[in-house]
């Protein structure tokens, strides 16, 4: 059930990536880097900072070609993406939290602390992202948008308490879903934000 | 044969780096910086991925040196690189099969899946240029540029095809470099391009 | 002792990365997620390049904490920022050199070769600061600016050189200390620079 949600969030991760590539004028290679390091850049991270190997891609390179796929076709479907613009953003939401309940659960795999189980599915819900943003000259998103990368640690601190509390991993797992999503949705419907920190040098000019 | 065409490559993708380093008016220390991550940055991003240690740089301290010599010479030279800017493009592109074929090679010694090997190569030979860009605050040129990883993919799949049917590497590394060049070479002279993907929003403005 | 000024500095590195994030009007996730990066990137690329596994981070989850409340803290003091704008470049050049020597320690701890334990030195002590760079999408700072980089270089290599001539790592450790931090320190007073390489292509325009 959890793989197939995975294949689902990063076929469309792939997707919106696609999209910001496009919006940079790239070319079709560019495309596909941009959507695989944007699907599987977050797993990948997290694997390097947790010396956790083979990497998921490299055990199953048919991600990679899953992905290609997905970012080679949006461009023939580009002219529909505005009307299918919400469910994009639906399952960008599903897609964080899906990525960072499989985050949350190998870091419990490999035994590491709670404080470390939550900061797991955090880089791997969002690391993604940032490569994207680097990669396309932008400030990163996750810094300046909505609640995601908030969405993101309600989750992970839901399911780890939840699961420390009941030791149940399958009812932590459904429960931060929702959770997470229902946060991460509302915050979209309602365009919530966290609040900014805004500084500027009184000595620069 | 081919550790001596590797040190000539470094060799070119330092001075490389060094000029892109230079046209951000950076001090001798961001030259060398530069220079190492260029020159060394793609292998070092695949060992990290692969689990490959030690790094070449680690085991052989004096790529450290003579990249950093070669970088801290160019702009000595620097009013000449114009007349020799030719000779560098083919030195770059000699680079890039290169790393390509040695990423392959690394690929194939620690018994990774067809698709891994490829990926190994285009890693090896990209990687370091994007590492540049991303740090000079440029999008990667890999993914607006003429035939550039996607000659990189066909030395990878050249390679890893020859070497699968005739099982002889020496084969395989050469008909690889000499198809991966030609189409370097090509792309360069005659400008070829890969298609791009221009996409804008329509709702934003 | 190296402990404690290992925690003052990552308290202090934490808070100008705060600062940063605020420069580019960051939410408060963002200031967390630039202050960790910052105060904790460099030990982890250095863990990452030599294999050198868990991260401190890891093992210490608690310097995600200080690091966090730090970050926090420093909007509302920003105001007073101005006039504290000394004593954090000091506390700054005190985090160079004090990650600087713990990174040549990790070295050597591990056997490298001497130029890689210089090599581990510099990391350490400077690729935080680049990272938050790339993040907050600007060309690094240590590229561009006073003796920096060349400071934590030769703090590494006063080091090494002490270490191996006297065989007491608590002199090199202090000697290193005291000339990094001075030429430092001095650097700031008197505003020393690297020579820049500035490089314009003829062709291009």
């Amino acid at each position: 059930m959890l793989h197939i949600l995975y294949i689902v969030a990063i076929t469309a991760e792939a997707m919106t990536a696609a999209l910001s590539a496009g919006r940079r004028d790239m070319d079709w290679v560019g495309v596909c880097i941009i959507a695989w390091i944007t699907a599987l850049g977050g797993g990948t991270i997290r694997n390097i900072l947790f010396d956790h190997y083979p990497m998921a891609w490299v055990e199953h390179p048919e991600y990679l070609l899953i992905t290609a796929g997905a970012a080679l076709f949006t461009p023939l479907i580009a002219s529909f993406m505005g009307r299918l613009r919400k469910l994009f953003l639906y399952l960008d939401a599903l897609g964080l939290v899906v990525f960072t309940i499989i985050g949350c659960q190998i870091a419990q795999d490999i035994h590491l602390p709670v404080t470390i189980i939550v900061a797991s599915g955090v880089i791997t819900g969002c690391a993604g992202g940032v490569l994207r943003d680097v990669l396309c000259n932008d400030i990163p998103l996750l810094f300046r948008r909505e609640i995601y990368a908030s969405a993101s640690l309600v989750t992970g601190g839901v399911y780890v308490a939840i699961d420390h509390w009941y030791g149940n991993p399958t009812i932590a797992m459904l429960a931060a879903a929702a959770i997470g999503l229902t946060l991460r949705l509302l915050s979209i419907r309602y365009d919530w934000h966290m609040p900014k920190f805004i500084y500027r040098d009184k000595w620069e000019h």
